[in-house]
């Protein structure tokens, strides 16, 4: 037992079943179509709570094995409690997390045994946008994102670097950053 | 004392504060420049955390008030073993933590008593693209992503829609997810 999970499982990634997933998926594509879901509750000022339960995917409503709830705050110089991180902060790890999923999942397909992966995530965001107090030249936004890893294992110099590539060209939140993503905002009052 | 502050604050949020903070920043634009981090840790397979400690902003290295973190993973039926929320589910967390944010703040500055605002946020997502079995057609990231308020206070239904549709105009989150973002990714090994 110990023997076949040694050889099925690397970097913590069980390499069949990513192999037997993509197969399945290649076969039946609506397994692919996923919801992801947030609700979140205002608690006061700038202090609000997210709570993650269900989602959609492979042609079935899911459950998470945990509920997970997660809090934002602006900090005190944005005129917040800073109860929490800033939900810009929130942008930042989910960057980092996404491509270190891809990087642990395309090491294991690709043989390579990891022992470090961390980054660390910037992102410059010039506040004269979100306060209206620019001419409309200055975004809301982050105006630049950098990630710098820092990443081991058993593998030269530029096979490790291949291993960002690739997860950076499959990254979901990569993509949701770097292209235009539709928001659309439906309100009920009252 | 407490007249004062009753005074001052509506919805949680220093009305005195911000008004000071718009003031103090039209004065002295270098005040706006911020700069956000985050630095993350591989755990095993697709599960990493994040922290969330110092950022730079209003000319001076700064401290939350208490260090987060927060850990993603992806589910089970994306080869992971759901520790955690995945990281495009956090995205959702950040646009709508952000647009609740500015609705508080929005309010405050409009003089209207809010008693209620939550929201749901829905990311569809067709993962054939980060499988890598697309043929070029179907992105990474969502697809679309929609976001359900509902929102209560003492003001008619055409002013509370005027809340999220003034946050939503200057939300740092919705802008980086509508707009393209720069993302650079710099590789450090061995």
């Amino acid at each position: 037992m110990t023997a076949t999970t040694e050889a099925t499982s690397r970097n913590g990634v069980d390499v069949a079943t990513l192999f037997a997933t993509l197969d399945a998926v290649s076969t039946q594509k609506e397994i692919a179509s996923f919801q992801f879901r947030a609700s979140n509750t205002w608690v006061n000022g700038t202090h609000s709570r997210t709570t993650f339960d269900g989602f959609y995917g492979a042609m079935q409503e899911l459950e998470h094995q945990h509920v997970t709830e997660v809090e934002s705050d602006h900090p005190a110089v944005l005129v917040g409690q800073d109860e929490a991180p800033s939900p810009v902060e929130y942008v930042l790890h989910a960057i980092a997390a996404c491509l270190t999923a891809g990087i642990a999942n395309v090491a294991a397909a690709r043989g390579v045994q990891l022992t470090k992966v961390s980054s660390t995530v910037e992102g410059d965001i010039d506040l004269l946008g979100i306060l209206g107090l620019s001419d409309g030249s200055v975004r809301n936004g982050y105006q630049q994102i950098k990630v710098t890893f820092h990443i081991e294992g058993d593998a030269d110099d530029a096979t490790l670097r291949g291993l960002v590539d690739q997860s950076r060209r499959r990254s979901a939140v990569y993509d949701v950053l770097t292209q235009p993503t539709p928001v659309e905002i439906e309100v009920v009052t009252g």
